[in-house]
């Protein structure tokens, strides 16, 4: 299933060239050309579909093993500690979210410095365990009717 | 497999409590509890290991379709247009990209209004085509040789 208007299906078509990295039956990689970081790659299921929720499971099912593959050839498994090499992978949902191409995308994000990559704001909220019950009890009582 | 000193293989274990949501064989979802917005859940491999690229393909496999069922209890696919409701998906690997505790997480992070949820920073790098035809042509040889 494909747009007809969605850049990213004409890349994964050839229609718009791309630097290509890995393709898959069902997800298809390349390089972001306006990186963050130099390896700023995006990860892109085949199927077409705004948002996370729109994409079929098995497209999902398929993402985090190439981006995996990628993390190896960009040697972010090198300096395996907590200090050594960072990258952060991201996906974004609506414009609010910083979401710029409406089709589901996974950027791949080497963080080797901190004025390169991905700057992550965490605007993080006090634990308030009343209100945490409250609505996990909410969202378990929704899963079960799923 | 499993560390004995980590926080989220004890709360996988049970021997730390947490809000649980879903749990799989492979993966095993609950609520942030300093979250950046409500509904922020964390999804995490059953298998230990610090970044994503320690973690085997199958439980990787298996995280986005549960992130993806969280969705619609979180009803994050309601006004599914661009301008609609807003979301997140994103792991940090190494303290540099913002990773806290050493196994891998990914954050679902509702995004309804500006000041909370996650604070996203884009330094874009001008294209550059000359240097990515150089570091395509490198990757693809990495690649032909993993
Ligand atoms: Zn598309
Ligand atoms: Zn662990």
């Amino acid at each position: 299933m494909s747009s007809a208007s969605c850049i990213f299906c004409k890349i994964i078509k050839g229609e718009i060239p791309s630097f290509k990295l890995i393709e898959t039956p069902l997800s298809f990689a390349f390089l972001d050309i306006q990186p963050l970081s130099e390896g700023h790659i995006l990860v892109i299921p085949k199927h077409h579909g705004a948002k996370l929720h729109n994409i079929p499971d098995e497209n999902l099912a398929d993402i985090l093993p190439v981006i995996k593959k990628l993390t190896k050839v960009l040697k972010l498994d090198e300096n395996d500690t907590p200090e050594g090499t960072g990258y952060n992978v991201l996906q974004n949902n609506g414009r609010i979210a910083h979401q710029e191409v409406d089709h589901v995308h996974f950027h791949l994000i080497p963080k080797v410095d901190p004025k390169t990559g991905l700057g992550v704001g965490w605007p993080a909220q006090a634990t308030d365990f009343d209100k945490l019950g409250k609505l996990h009890k909410e969202l378990i009582e929704k899963l079960e009717k799923l």
